[in-house]
Protein backbone atom coordinates (compact mmCIF):
# COMPACT_ATOMS: atom_id res chain seq x y z
CA UNK A 1 0.00 0.00 0.00
CA UNK A 2 1.02 3.16 -0.59
CA UNK A 3 0.49 6.93 0.54
CA UNK A 4 0.93 9.55 -2.55
CA UNK A 5 1.27 13.12 -1.95
CA UNK A 6 0.55 15.69 -5.25
CA UNK A 7 1.26 19.31 -5.32
CA UNK A 8 -0.34 21.05 -7.93
CA UNK A 9 0.44 24.17 -8.69
CA UNK A 10 -0.16 27.38 -11.20
CA UNK A 11 3.00 27.59 -13.96
CA UNK A 12 4.97 30.42 -12.95
CA UNK A 13 3.18 32.46 -16.18
CA UNK A 14 -0.41 31.99 -15.45
CA UNK A 15 -2.26 34.85 -13.15
CA UNK A 16 -2.42 33.72 -9.30
CA UNK A 17 -5.90 36.29 -8.51
CA UNK A 18 -6.51 34.26 -5.44
CA UNK A 19 -3.01 34.52 -4.29
CA UNK A 20 -3.18 37.99 -5.07
CA UNK A 21 -6.10 38.55 -2.86
CA UNK A 22 -4.99 36.61 0.16
CA UNK A 23 -1.65 38.07 -0.02
CA UNK A 24 -3.82 41.88 -0.03
CA UNK A 25 -5.60 40.56 3.33
CA UNK A 26 -2.37 39.48 4.68
CA UNK A 27 -1.06 43.00 4.38
CA UNK A 28 -3.91 44.35 5.90
CA UNK A 29 -3.47 42.58 8.76
CA UNK A 30 -0.15 43.72 8.84
CA UNK A 31 1.85 41.52 7.47
CA UNK A 32 3.15 43.72 5.05
CA UNK A 33 6.80 41.02 4.53
CA UNK A 34 4.90 38.71 2.99
CA UNK A 35 4.86 38.85 -0.77
CA UNK A 36 4.92 36.20 -4.11
CA UNK A 37 1.74 34.58 -2.30
CA UNK A 38 0.72 31.12 -4.21
CA UNK A 39 -2.25 29.32 -3.55
CA UNK A 40 -2.10 25.29 -5.28
CA UNK A 41 -3.81 21.93 -4.60
CA UNK A 42 -2.62 19.48 -2.00
CA UNK A 43 -3.87 16.25 -2.60
CA UNK A 44 -3.51 13.11 -0.42
CA UNK A 45 -4.88 9.88 -1.06
CA UNK A 46 -3.93 5.91 -0.82
CA UNK A 47 -3.28 3.45 -3.70
CA UNK A 48 -3.39 0.06 -2.80
CA UNK A 49 -1.24 -2.62 -4.11
CA UNK A 50 -0.27 -1.94 -7.24
CA UNK A 51 2.73 -3.16 -9.90
CA UNK A 52 3.70 0.27 -11.95
CA UNK A 53 2.46 3.13 -8.70
CA UNK A 54 4.72 5.67 -10.32
CA UNK A 55 3.13 5.27 -14.16
CA UNK A 56 -0.07 4.69 -12.77
CA UNK A 57 0.07 8.50 -10.37
CA UNK A 58 1.24 10.32 -13.13
CA UNK A 59 -1.58 9.27 -15.53
CA UNK A 60 -4.06 10.16 -12.50
CA UNK A 61 -2.22 13.76 -11.92
CA UNK A 62 -2.40 14.18 -16.24
CA UNK A 63 -6.18 12.82 -16.76
CA UNK A 64 -7.69 14.18 -13.71
CA UNK A 65 -5.70 15.68 -10.43
CA UNK A 66 -4.01 18.54 -12.65
CA UNK A 67 -5.13 20.84 -15.40
CA UNK A 68 -1.49 20.42 -17.38
CA UNK A 69 -2.14 23.23 -19.66
CA UNK A 70 -2.06 25.74 -16.48
CA UNK A 71 -0.73 24.33 -13.85
CA UNK A 72 2.39 21.72 -12.82
CA UNK A 73 2.37 19.11 -10.63
CA UNK A 74 4.43 16.91 -8.66
CA UNK A 75 4.23 13.58 -6.53
CA UNK A 76 5.52 12.23 -3.57
CA UNK A 77 4.77 8.26 -3.30
CA UNK A 78 5.55 6.58 0.23
CA UNK A 79 5.26 2.96 0.94
CA UNK A 80 3.40 2.34 3.96
CA UNK A 81 2.84 -1.01 5.80
CA UNK A 82 -0.84 -2.83 4.98
CA UNK A 83 -3.21 -1.45 8.22
CA UNK B 1 14.53 36.19 2.95
CA UNK B 2 12.69 33.19 3.64
CA UNK B 3 10.35 30.63 1.50
CA UNK B 4 7.15 29.26 3.25
CA UNK B 5 5.59 26.45 1.78
CA UNK B 6 2.04 26.25 4.47
CA UNK B 7 0.58 22.60 4.09
CA UNK B 8 -3.72 23.43 4.64
CA UNK B 9 -6.31 20.25 4.57
CA UNK B 10 -9.29 19.63 6.55
CA UNK B 11 -9.02 17.62 9.84
CA UNK B 12 -9.68 14.45 9.90
CA UNK B 13 -13.21 14.42 11.29
CA UNK B 14 -14.32 16.85 8.46
CA UNK B 15 -16.21 14.93 5.67
CA UNK B 16 -14.35 15.68 2.43
CA UNK B 17 -17.31 15.99 -0.31
CA UNK B 18 -14.42 17.33 -3.01
CA UNK B 19 -11.64 14.15 -2.36
CA UNK B 20 -14.90 11.78 -2.37
CA UNK B 21 -15.85 13.25 -5.79
CA UNK B 22 -12.59 12.98 -7.71
CA UNK B 23 -12.14 9.48 -5.84
CA UNK B 24 -15.34 8.66 -7.76
CA UNK B 25 -13.72 10.44 -10.78
CA UNK B 26 -10.49 8.45 -10.52
CA UNK B 27 -12.63 4.99 -10.40
CA UNK B 28 -14.97 6.12 -12.95
CA UNK B 29 -11.34 6.26 -15.39
CA UNK B 30 -10.14 3.24 -14.34
CA UNK B 31 -7.72 3.36 -11.19
CA UNK B 32 -9.74 1.51 -8.83
CA UNK B 33 -6.38 1.45 -6.52
CA UNK B 34 -6.86 4.70 -5.01
CA UNK B 35 -8.65 5.49 -1.72
CA UNK B 36 -9.16 7.62 0.93
CA UNK B 37 -8.48 11.25 -1.53
CA UNK B 38 -8.18 14.49 0.70
CA UNK B 39 -7.95 17.88 -0.81
CA UNK B 40 -6.13 20.36 0.50
CA UNK B 41 -4.47 23.60 -0.12
CA UNK B 42 -0.99 24.42 -1.06
CA UNK B 43 0.40 28.24 -0.60
CA UNK B 44 3.93 29.37 -1.07
CA UNK B 45 4.85 32.60 -0.21
CA UNK B 46 7.86 34.75 0.28
CA UNK B 47 8.90 36.48 3.55
CA UNK B 48 11.01 39.08 3.61
CA UNK B 49 13.62 39.78 6.85
CA UNK B 50 12.03 39.60 9.70
CA UNK B 51 12.87 38.54 13.58
CA UNK B 52 10.67 35.91 14.57
CA UNK B 53 9.64 34.36 11.20
CA UNK B 54 7.79 31.19 12.44
CA UNK B 55 5.52 33.77 15.04
CA UNK B 56 4.93 35.55 12.25
CA UNK B 57 3.95 32.71 9.62
CA UNK B 58 1.95 30.95 12.69
CA UNK B 59 -0.22 34.05 12.92
CA UNK B 60 -0.78 34.57 9.36
CA UNK B 61 -1.87 30.69 9.19
CA UNK B 62 -4.71 30.84 12.39
CA UNK B 63 -5.43 34.47 11.22
CA UNK B 64 -5.89 33.80 7.18
CA UNK B 65 -4.74 30.99 5.58
CA UNK B 66 -6.51 28.24 7.78
CA UNK B 67 -9.84 28.15 9.00
CA UNK B 68 -8.60 26.57 11.65
CA UNK B 69 -12.78 25.21 12.87
CA UNK B 70 -12.00 22.38 10.26
CA UNK B 71 -8.64 22.75 8.96
CA UNK B 72 -5.37 21.90 10.39
CA UNK B 73 -2.16 23.31 8.88
CA UNK B 74 1.96 23.14 9.23
CA UNK B 75 3.99 24.53 7.26
CA UNK B 76 8.07 24.72 6.42
CA UNK B 77 10.59 27.82 6.28
CA UNK B 78 13.64 27.65 3.88
CA UNK B 79 16.10 30.68 4.29
CA UNK B 80 16.89 31.80 0.75
CA UNK B 81 19.28 34.26 -0.41
CA UNK B 82 18.00 37.34 -1.35
CA UNK B 83 18.03 37.82 -5.41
Amino acid sequence: MYKVKVFVTLRESVLDPQGTAVEQSLHHLGYKEASEVRIGKFIELTVEETENVETRVKEMCEKLLANTVIEDYRFEIEEVAKV
